[in-house]
């Protein structure tokens, strides 16, 4: 790369022969934290995200959600071992008790989730099934491909569609991109449990049983206790006028936005869910033009995207019932931007003209810089956990290797086989690595020496070390290039002789 | 969490305890890719980013390069071994030969740029020096502490100014933050190296003589040949102007937006390089006000940027020429959406009344959206990548402490130490782990198994396995969370009699 005016930070391998002077270390390490991570500082009018000790913590929290299983012993009697190309169903919702309960208010009729893997890609889906719901008509499925086709960062992807008799009953499935760890708008904000939390339930600006409070206390104070801070509304509000925006250009409503259909991952990631079932569900054969009602479903959208907003902004799924409406909005008034309240009353206000999703970017404004912003930032901060694991994994399977060909009982009828030849320069290579002693031959325990060690064989670097034999009779002189041949020609012996290894596990093949 | 209209996804312990019937394996694998991640297909009007393969190979590249060194022998003579608070100085640009190149074009000094470690917090900083440059007042510190506290992601942050001597001249240096193997746009997308090898220079509308060139060919296809794709261009766009608004936001000017201060990292993430360095050279003491001139040079950046937009959506650094303007514009109106065309007419032509930043946004528009989509996507392929990583460094430091453990040769003068009580165990563990055969004697080689029988481990299951003595003679059932013990009680005994471990390397301390 050419130098032009002095800020040319790429080389090539000839320039720094050409130049002279500098040098890689010929194996590779950790080389530690760069700076704009290490000094990274949170930004009060950003959406937040997880730093790097609760992003693990929640990465293994998902993964061990991911691997639930049913205790193949006390399996429900009503749970299928498969469902059309899924087995391993898990019901990822408790069994409603009460009657009331049983049938979704959303969509009308009782439904259940399942985590389930596919048969066909082994991956984990979840399964959302509309129960005793019989298809009188396929032409509801061109819809559905529509959404089948769509990817966005903010949609739970559909993925597939099927009735099924397995459950008994007539079923009808909806196969949905499996979100572990997810949680629902409704849970995380508006849950009875939540509000317990709260003292008295006076942490929001209605009381329990619905009544509006007094706003003496906390005026004047910017935003009152317990309303949610503005840039995370601001960044649902992106996220979901995003997906909105994406499903109206197809041609497509949405029809499930609502505290219960928006899921959250991570601090302030949002998707919509349940997408394309009410396409199925209120499905008018009898209309010539399956898209005919579309532009009045995609208003109904803006206005559930207003109520949704409006619940989180004062912060009580109660201010959305219309009698509570105008005290709401006078909470959002006192509280928030006025640009959040404009956006409110442009969503929730009856217009007679067609309002578009389009219309409220002016709105959101300089925000969608802060999300970008964060969005960033987030990137940065993952980069950098990768950036720390990375070698790790390379380092895991060279001791694999290792393990595998030292020590080794007996090789082909040959019980000496770990002890002769390349094997014997691997097991005093082996002792040089864990079981250094320091000068009064007290052991000298060392992970750096463990790990340049093993990253140097890795790279068979020139450099020679000296190997001595456990009677320290005999030292032998021996390059890392040499070990690493050893190692290498080693386990391929292993490996051919083993004709059934990995093919028969199908699991991580050593690389 | 209360289940609500059907969409719960959060379990309590309490919740699988009361419905029984669930389990979690008790120990933790990698349960594999979710499918949002395996079925991620790249948007074509949406920035792209590097795809799992392509990220580690960068993370690995990047690391290599922080790792650069001079070699002691050959150090330079005029590279000192430390400058102020760092040391280890490598070089980051090649030396310049030819004396026209060296004054840098955009500060008139002849300027260089070093890799450092600071002695203070052991990071690495990139040092710009700026040669000769005498500071005649310190009132233009106050710009710089304005400069040293704004944080953003498409700013190179400046983390300290000081003059020094340590070059035997009076240099001023400005402390960056390092971004290893950035480029800047001037030699992706400029360079004469990039150009040699297009097409005798046909690739951009402009021969390298500067002649505008026929355009015939490609018309009509939309995107002329060896334009950049639009999604690109406005992804500069939207991170160049919210680095902008927030530099005018603060009240300062950038005065380096220009192709060779653009750093790139990634496919399509920028960085605004050597901001600060103007406010210190071109420093007027003389003002009352240091920051009287900012609303000039903020309507500067404005014209900066756009000449920087032209030149992208040209793809030549002589189409901004002013002689070239006129032809370039139409290039741009020719190839590329309205709205780029509106954007560069705001930007570069002259108005009698100020411009903002601000007034912007709405060109960019809807493709705010499809930024954030980017990022969130990107965000969601690094997550899936760390999901797979993070047990690995666990995995191997598990490795390490069997290592140290087995076959240790003489412990405290008994040589049968690894031989005897719980090492014997872990003896015949490893040879479990490593060394299983099956029927027929043949190497049963599978990392699966590793993986499994050391992750159970690491969690101390209560499942037990036969461990068979090498002369088959005995055979000892013990379980996962006795071997656990073992590992630990016999790791503890090795590190106490290890006083110097860890302590003297200050590495890695096994965890």
């Amino acid at each position: 790369k050419e130098n032009v005016g002095g800020t040319t930070y790429f080389y090539s391998q000839e320039d720094f022969n050409s130049h002279g002077g500098m040098v890689f270390p010929n194996f590779t390490v950790y080389p530690g934290m760069l700076p704009h991570i290490a000094h990274m500082k949170p930004k009060s009018n950003q959406p937040s995200f997880f730093m790097p000790d609760e992003m693990k913590m929640e990465l293994l929290n998902r993964q061990s959600l991911s691997l639930l299983q049913m205790d193949a012993e006390h399996l429900p009697p009503d749970l299928p071992r498969e469902v059309d190309d899924f087995h391993n169903l898990v019901p990822l919702e408790p069994p409603t008790m009460s009657p009331l309960q049983q049938k979704s208010s959303t969509f009308g009729y009782q439904t259940s989730a399942y985590k389930a893997i596919s048969t066909k890609d082994g991956f984990v889906y979840c399964l959302r099934r509309i129960h005793g719901f019989r298809l009188s008509s396929t032409k509801c499925m061109a819809l559905i491909d529509l959404w089948k086709k769509m990817q966005h960062a903010n949609i739970v992807q559909l993925r597939q569609v099927f009735t099924t008799k397995a459950f008994n009953d007539h079923s009808m499935v909806f196969v949905y991109d499996y979100h572990p760890a997810a949680e629902n708008v409704m849970s995380r904000h508006f849950s009875s449990n939540q509000q317990a939390h709260n003292v008295n339930g006076y942490n929001n600006p209605y009381n329990l049983d619905g009544q509006a409070r007094p706003f003496s206390a906390g005026k004047g104070r910017g935003t009152q206790q317990g309303l949610l801070p503005e840039s995370l509304i601001w960044a649902y509000v992106v996220q979901l006028s995003s997906a909105l925006r994406t499903i109206h250009a197809h041609g497509l409503a949405c029809r499930v936005i609502d505290p219960t259909k928006v899921l959250l991952t991570d601090k302030s990631r949002v998707r919509i869910n349940c997408v394309g079932i009410f396409d199925v569900l209120s499905f008018d054969a009898s209309q010539a033009n399956p898209l005919a009602m579309m532009p009045h479903y995609q208003q109904e959208d803006l206005v559930s995207l207003g109520k949704t907003i409006l619940a989180l902004a004062c912060n009580s799924i109660i201010g959305i019932q219309k009698e509570h409406m105008q005290t709401s909005l006078d909470v959002v008034a006192r509280n928030y931007s006025p640009d959040l309240k404009n956006l409110l009353f442009y969503l929730l206000t009856n217009h007679s003209r067609n309002r578009s999703v389009n219309d409220i970017m002016p709105m959101i404004g300089a925000r969608f810089y802060s999300q970008l912003d964060a969005a960033q930032l987030k990137n940065d901060v993952m980069e950098a956990e990768l950036n720390k694991e990375v070698e790790n994994g390379r380092l895991y399977r060279m001791m694999c290797k290792l393990g595998t060909i030292n020590e080794r009982p007996e090789y082909n009828l040959d019980e000496t086989w770990s002890e002769t030849g390349d094997r014997y320069m691997l097991k005093l290579f082996r002792d040089y690595i864990f079981h250094q002693v320091d000068d009064r031959g007290s052991p000298y325990i060392d992970m750096g020496h463990v790990t340049q060690c093993l990253n140097k064989l890795d790279a068979g670097v020139p450099e020679k070390i000296c190997l001595m034999s456990r009677d320290e009779q005999s030292v032998i002189l021996v390059s890392y290039a040499e070990l690493k041949h050893c190692v290498e020609s080693s386990f391929s012996e292993l490996l051919q002789s083993s004709p059934a290894s990995g093919a028969v596990s199908g699991l991580h093949p050593f690389s």
